[in-house]
C-alpha cells in the first residue's frame, strides 16, 4: 500500500505517474482541503477537484486545473450583478460544486462525497480529504490585513509578502476516516510535489498526521516542488523565503525535516545533495519536472524505489 | 400608482402590458416566493426570475421562464453525479441564483437582492418579494405525504390530486419592505392572472396583506386566469376543484370574492358574467389570453379603465 499527501496540479501529475506503476486500488491520496472555499454559497475543493479531473484525463491541460473544453456561461451572466468573478468557476465544474454543495447541506461528509465524486469519474485509487472538518489556510500579508487562500492565490495572484501563516480549525480537526490507517499500514509514505507550506503544511497541521510521519519517517519520501531555485509553479519558492527559509531543496529538506526520511531533488539540483543528506536525510537525484506522463510514471517508479522498506 | 400581486407566467405577461401603458416607475410587483426552492445549496425564486426575465425582454419564449438561448452544461455535469437534475437550472440562469445565494450568505435580505437584480436587468418598474422571510407552499396529496411546491408543480408535473395546501411559515411572515405601503398607496390593485391558490394564495397568507385587500377591495381587481374553464397554464383549474371549488371564472369569483371588487373574465366566458357579479364584484369582459404584448397592453388599458376610483 502506498499512501500521498497531496496538493493540487503536481501531486496530480505525480498521481497520473503513480496509477501507471502501481495497482491503483494499492493507492490511497489524502488531500489537502485547506485552500477550500465557498463561492456564491457553493462549496469548492480546488486541489480534490484538480487531482480528479486530472486522473479522470479531463483537466484542462493549459492550466493544470478545471476542465478541458469548458464553458463560462454562468460566470459572464453572473458579471452582470457585479459580483467578485475573479474565480472563475467553468459550468461543467459548477456541476461538482452543485453536486458537493447539495450533499453537504444534506448531512454528508466531505469525505462521501470525495468518494462519489471519484467513483462517477471511474477512479481506480482512494482518495481522501485530509480532514472532514473545516480547515482554512489564512494569510497575513506584510502590507497588514489577513486574507482567505484564494483571496491570495487567484485575486492577489500570490503576489504580495506574506508575514505568516495560519491553519484555521486545525487544531480541533481529526483527520477524517482511514487517513491515519492508511498512512500507518503504508510501505510508503510520499509527500507529493507540492507547496510545502500551503499544500502539505494544513494536512500536517491535522493533529495525528504529522505524528504518525515521524513515528515512520524512514518510510517517508518526499518530491522537492522547488527547482532549480524556484517553484514549478505558484508561491512555494517565495513563501520559503517569507517565512524565513530558503527557496532551494535545501530550504524544502530543513522544511519537512523532522517527517521524511528521503528527499528527491531533481537532476538541476544535484549539487546541493550533500547538504540535504547533511540534514539526516537520503537525497535521491532524478528528474523531476513532470511534462509528460512518462516523466512522471519514471518519477513514480523511482520513489517507489527510493523507499529503504519496501 | 399600480400594485400588482403577481406569480409566475401570466404575471409577467400583464406586466410587460402594463409597462407599455403606464410610467414603469408608477408600478410596484409584489412577487409570490413561497415557490422558492433551494437546489443544491442555490436559492432560487422561480417566480421572480420570470417576471425578470420576461420584462427584460430575455425570457425563453417557447416555455415563458428561464433565459432565451440557454445552454445547460453544468446541468448535463450533475448528471453524471446522479443527482435529481428534474429541475433543470440553465447556465445563464445559474449566474442569477449564484449571485442571489452570495448576497443572502453575506446577510442581505431578499428584498435587496431583488431590487439589485431588477436594476442590473434594466427594469423600470419596483419589484418587491411578498416577504423576506420564509414561506413555502407545500402540498398534501390525495395518495398521501406532503411535497414542497417545486417536488409537485416541476417534478410531479401537477398531475396527482392535491387534498390541501398550506403556506408553511406564512403565519410568522412579515411582508416585506415597501408592500404594505405600496398596496395602501395604490389607486389601483391588480391581482395578475396567475394561479390563484398556489400563486396569490402564498401572497394573500403574509399577514396584513389580505386585510389590506379587504379595506381597499373597491379599488382591486383581478384578472381570472381560468378561460373557458380551464386554466392556459399550470393547475389552476384542477386545484380548484380538489379543493372543493369549480374550475370556471365563478370558481376564481367565490375563491378571491371578500378580496376583489372587480374580475375581469374573457369573452369566451362572457356568460358567466351574471353568476360573478352575483358574488357582489363588478364583472368585466375583454379579451385576456395574452398571445402578444399588443393584447397584453390591451388588456392592462381595460383593467386601469375598470378601476372605479382611478
Amino acid at each position: 500500500m502506498i499512501a500521498v499527501l497531496a496538493g493540487g496540479v503536481g501531486a496530480a501529475r505525480f498521481l497520473v505517474g503513480l496509477v501507471g506503476v502501481v495497482e491503483p486500488g494499492e493507492i490511497t491520496a489524502i488531500v489537502n482541503t485547506a485552500d477550500d472555499t465557498v463561492l456564491h454559497g457553493l462549496h469548492v475543493s480546488p486541489d480534490l477537484d484538480t487531482v480528479t479531473y486530472t486522473l479522470a484525463g479531463a483537466v484542462n491541460p493549459a492550466t493544470g486545473w478545471g476542465l478541458v473544453g469548458e464553458s463560462f456561461a454562468a460566470m459572464d451572466a453572473l458579471d452582470r450583478y457585479g459580483a467578485p468573478t475573479w474565480f472563475r468557476l467553468g459550468d461543467r465544474d459548477l456541476g461538482t460544486h452543485l453536486y458537493r454543495t447539495g450533499r453537504l447541506a444534506a448531512g454528508a461528509h466531505l469525505s462521501d462525497v470525495v468518494a462519489e465524486v471519484a467513483a462517477a469519474w471511474g477512479l481506480g485509487l482512494r482518495l481522501l480529504p485530509m480532514s472532514d472538518d473545516r480547515v482554512r489556510t489564512r494569510l497575513e500579508l506584510v502590507e497588514g490585513g489577513e486574507v482567505a487562500f484564494q483571496e491570495y492565490f487567484v485575486h492577489l495572484r500570490h503576489s504580495v509578502p506574506v508575514r505568516r501563516v495560519r491553519f484555521e480549525g486545525a487544531e480541533s480537526a481529526r483527520p477524517a476516516p482511514g487517513v491515519l490507517e492508511a498512512l500507518a499500514e503504508a510501505e510508503t509514505i510520499v509527500v507529493a510535489p507540492s507547496n510545502p507550506i500551503v499544500s502539505i503544511g494544513p494536512i500536517l497541521a491535522v493533529p495525528g498526521i504529522a505524528e504518525m510521519l515521524e513515528s515512520r519517517r524512514e518510510r517517508v519520501v518526499a518530491i522537492s516542488p522547488i527547482v532549480g531555485g524556484t517553484a514549478l509553479k505558484g508561491p512555494a519558492g517565495r513563501l520559503l523565503v517569507e517565512l524565513g527559509g530558503e527557496s532551494s531543496v535545501v530550504g524544502v529538506a530543513r522544511h519537512l525535516q523532522a517527517r521524511i526520511g528521503t528527499l528527491v531533488i531533481d537532476e538541476a539540483d544535484r549539487g546541493l545533495a550533500p547538504e540535504v543528506e547533511a540534514l539526516g536525510m537520503r537525497c535521491l537525484v532524478t528528474a523531476t519536472v513532470m511534462g509528460t506522463p512518462e516523466v512522471a510514471a519514471d518519477l513514480a517508479r523511482a520513489v517507489l524505489a527510493a523507499s529503504p522498506l519496501r
